[in-house]
């Protein structure tokens, strides 16, 4: 019986780690060049940590971590008489995998609330865990690459991290289109309608608009339980057209009498203002179907789509101002982002742009031919590896054949053969893998060789 | 009350974020350099994958996730009226948190057998966790650097795991000492004397030999129950002096009748001549003492202890024959070692050796007046940011003491300062921070200047 792992679960072999470090380190990079520093938070959280933040749904996703030592224990018989599944759970487990690193960001900026020089820029790179059905694209472990600030009001933030998206897009060479909407714009409407309780409803009729016509949405808006009123109320924010400028300054007149509808659009209007001044290089929208499932969100919301393949979100973010309240520290607002690294992995590979990734294994492979020739190989070996050059001795005197499969399984472009001919002469030769050629030269020779060979390629 | 998290585990802040980057770089460099490539697996195994690898004491020691879902269901109800602890955690929980690299690591060969060349040689930094009590150095989620070569039985292996020891521990610039056994020969040893099973008693009290003499240690061979005949043909052994090599020769003629303790001689000549022709630069030596707990070392033992600091092993591994066998692919070799990132980590500290690590923090502070000046501010930071220098405006137009104060927090070794004056003439002043210098230029004179600057640092 072949061994396996958890479902949902994924091993890397090295091709895919190497892509993988290729969307890691272009992100970092970005990331550091804006001024971000990396922290990174425990695999494990105390549970009252986590509950309660992500929902419901959420809390049953989480995966508990049973409480080492005699667990049993903390249950009295009489519970286990008549079983409580929800309390015996809480009852043996008092920690949990992180669900995001959200929430662990904001436990951390509370903790170390007096070690923290504010506005605090961070970004952290880790996985995490839930307890989601899998399916093709959705794992129980992924990747979040998340950059936040915390501790500043201002709109610049919102300018730098849709900055940070068109240069991390660009690196990948991934066109991508951000869309950007204001929870204070979805309230301002919501409120206007007289339906403060239905964003999620709204907003998802109205995204059907192109698909079904007005007609259809409006229908749909009354099946769900919208006043007609209130659907009459909505029809010049469904129908709004023209650029960006003109849909702010229609909604503006229209929610002239809410006080929240108004600060969303003037968020929106300085933020287009500074976008409009920064040279942006992806398309960037204002969609009013956007709300985000996350609660949370208080002002800016943000979402990037792969403009070439169908995938959903690769990215997405807002703003939240009391995220740092569930652990007791008010008014502190934050906005941040977060990279869906497996998404982008598949955006990748999809539109085929790994390709131009160069590999980063093996660039030498001496043959083993024996006892006698291995301090000689062994010392070409120290010299280049002195170079930086990836390379090996292969480890067993085994036939050729099996030594120059082993170099073509694992793509190793050089080859050197150092028989007891070559070494009389202080020779190798050096076999080219990618044309066959075979060259008999000295060991400095080589090393030179080598070294303008795979700078030519860089 | 302040959030805290779970007991053995640790966040790490941007400055440890970058030592620890520094160590785990280092090493990675190390690892490519050889020819070694990256794998990933992930945090959570089966637990039948996990489970019967560490000892007894080991399957005390994982964490173990609770099923998700109706968990309860799984177990009857006669089982909660009798509650057995280990039999219920067995029904509850499927999956644990990964204990070390290794396992995984076979698990992962056997997996993936069919797409894996041999030698398969691979790298795996991952953290790892144990339900350890918690105390000073030692964690409950740490973190494994592990290098293995698995399918090849060329003793050429050990040597370049021991040059990967040298290197490493060069380009940490830590002074260490690389201690090589073997348990083929510890067998040969125990079975001269006639005391198979005794292997550990016996090096545990050689090893006292230095500190308390030949007389207390065969007083402690005798109160553990080792025959007194055994201890009597244990005696060259014990007080075996000389070069390596002296060593031995010493050996061969002692255990001249042991098939195991042969061998054993035999490898680690080959490899000590290996190693003499090599260069290495740390200490390399033979211990007699070195046993190692893990039973499935089956020939050379390796261990690293740093010269300056005492803390105990900072890497260590060793060979082992069948380790694959427990996932069903029999007779598989393979050698590996495991560098110990945090206790490496406490060396340098304590060393001093991380001031030299230049910060990758932000270089550049603009001073934020105001919205007017912020576009022409934006224009500065986009030319720095496109030389790939790390640099903001800070995000909020307060008061200058504070955007000041974070700067020296952050320790942004230059600030620019573009008023309404500056912007006037499309100048702006320079403040070296180290200095305290300012100077006025243009922003052509300033990108030249920064860029100079941060090369003549690195």
């Amino acid at each position: 019986m072949k061994p396996s792992i958890p479902k949902g679960t994924r091993d890397f072999s090295a091709e895919e780690m190497l892509k993988r470090d290729f969307i890691f380190e272009s992100i970092k990079q970005v990331f550091r060049i804006y001024g971000y520093e990396p922290i990174e938070t425990p695999a494990m959280e105390n549970l009252t940590t986590l509950l309660g933040k992500y929902g419901e749904e959420g809390d049953k996703l989480l995966f508990r971590i049973l409480n080492s030592g005699n667990f049993l224990s903390a249950i009295k018989d009489e519970r286990l008489m008549s079983p409580d599944q929800t309390r015996i759970s809480s009852l043996i487990c008092e920690k949990g995998l992180r669900y995001d690193l959200t929430v662990p960001f904001a436990r951390y900026v509370v903790q170390h609330r007096d070690e923290i020089v504010f506005p605090f820029k961070r970004y952290q790179i880790q996985p995490v865990w839930r307890a989601d059905r899998p399916q093709k694209g959705r794992y129980r472990e992924f990747f979040q690459c998340d950059v936040d600030v915390i501790g500043s009001d201002s709109l610049l933030n919102e300018y730098e991290l849709i900055k940070i998206i068109d240069d991390v897009f660009q690196r990948l060479k991934i066109s991508s289109v951000i869309k950007i909407n204001n929870r204070k714009l979805l309230s301002g409407i919501a409120e206007f309608i007289g339906q403060p309780d239905r964003i999620t409803d709204i907003t998802v009729a109205i995204d059907k608009l192109d698909k079904i016509g007005i007609k259809a949405v409006n229908d749909e808006l009354n099946i769900k339980g919208i006043s007609r009123e209130a659907i009459r109320k909505l029809q010049p924010v469904i129908l709004l057209t023209g650029s960006t400028d003109m849909k702010l300054s229609e909604l503006e007149k229209t929610l002239e009498g809410s006080e929240p509808g108004k600060e969303g659009i003037n968020e929106l209007r300085t933020l287009f203002t500074l976008l409009g001044k920064g040279k942006v290089t992806c398309d960037v929208e204002l969609d009013l179907t956007l709300a985000r499932g996350l609660d949370y969100y208080t002002g800016a919301i943000i979402e990037v789509k792969s403009k070439d393949v169908n995938i959903g979100s690769i990215c997405g973010g807002g703003r939240y101002d009391n995220l740092t309240g569930f652990f007791g520290l008010e008014g502190v607002s934050g906005v941040g982002i977060s990279f869906g690294a497996d998404r982008i992995y598949d955006v990748l590979t999809q539109l085929n742009l790994f390709d131009e990734i160069s590999s980063s294994g093996t660039k030498v492979l001496i043959l083993n031919f024996g006892e006698k020739e291995t301090v000689y190989s062994l010392k070409i070996l120290d010299q280049l590896r002195k170079m930086m050059i990836s390379s090996e001795l292969y480890p067993d005197p085994v036939k050729l054949k099996k030594q120059l499969s082993y170099a073509d399984a694992r793509k190793i472009p050089f080859i050197i053969i150092a028989g007891e001919d070559e070494i009389k002469t202080n020779e190798l030769i050096l076999k080219v893998m990618s044309s066959g050629e075979q060259k008999r030269m000295s060991v400095n020779d080589l090393l030179e060789f080598i070294e303008s060979e795979l700078i030519r390629k860089i």
